[in-house]
């Protein structure tokens, strides 16, 4: 899962029969340390909003993220992180 | 899901049986703040023209977007972007 | 599979449902020579703890962890490291 | 799928069972404006030649052109490109 | 396919049931003019030794080299490589 922040909405009335209703969201990849990460489009399976830390899942896990496995949907946020811990002797800055 | 431009076309007489009467675009990922993202060839599931903002899936969800799990098709564009709207707050530039 | 330390914990209430129960977990790509890998989240399948150096599966393969093809997970913790030896004549440094 | 040029040959006698048979070859990836892609190897579904530019699909969607699933094949080339066309107002050089 | 190097061994005693008895090694991706890739894990399915040139799947396919589909292995060595010729005109060097 990576560490993502809703940055954004996207609007496209032009697509995929099964993306009708699915609300897409524009995320950021985060990762603590470091900055600018990549900036894509996921599906929301729990409600975020814009400034939210979520966790996001790719692939055809994120399908699973909606119980159906026809979505053609590759990134699925699945979680709102309320507090991410780490461990400053562990983990190596750049 | 990646956020394209649709940049190009190709052409290729010689293929995969499965392939055939299928639209491949040459897209490039962009993404707001950065510049002259990866360029690769996806298969149209909407309708998209040169020129025009895409959303494009990547995997077994390609296949998805098709409809059928048996073509060879790892890249699809399933959406037009309207438009995009990012918050100035929440992003981080490069 | 990738060479990851365990670098902190992660809370999320609100989540996709079948994610309840499940301990999720920060991790840290490590590779021999390089340093400040790609920090994500992992879910844990074998009982790690902080600073530990575990192995992780990422894509369809972390659901096969948990013996069920519905769980929205993508990066799973499958193995505790013991030791890990490499041979010197035969990896490049950076 | 990844647009790439063919530039080599690789043998391996000793190897999974499945693969006996299959045209092994190694491709580079070819952005159009960037230079020096990632070197891999990719099973042959089109018969391509050494110096072709082709149109090679990854991860699952690769066991699909040969219309198995078991062939432990990642990688694999499902066409020939006779002709690529960039819009040079669309794409981003670097 | 990645090509890459058997660079070391790894051992975990604490791990998913169903790793148990696989051979598990340490390998570098390995590009013509290029240095130092990637070091990861993977599953050896033909019986591999340090030092030697292999090649290795990625994802899902990983495990079709074993003939079952619930092993949490994301990473295979599917072939030793005897020879790989790489035609110096169609190449491009970094």
């Amino acid at each position: 899962m990576m560490i993502c922040k809703v940055v954004g909405n996207v609007w496209a009335t032009k697509k995929e029969e099964t993306l009708s209703g699915m609300k897409l969201m524009v995320v950021q990849e985060e990762m603590p340390g470091k900055k600018a990460g990549t900036v894509f489009v996921a599906a929301d399976a729990v409600g975020a909003g814009i400034g939210e830390r979520v966790l996001v899942v790719y692939g055809s896990t994120a399908r699973r993220a909606f119980g159906k496995d026809n979505v053609p949907v590759d990134c699925a946020i699945v979680g709102i992180i309320d507090s991410l811990e780490v461990d400053k002797e562990s983990i190596q800055r750049t």
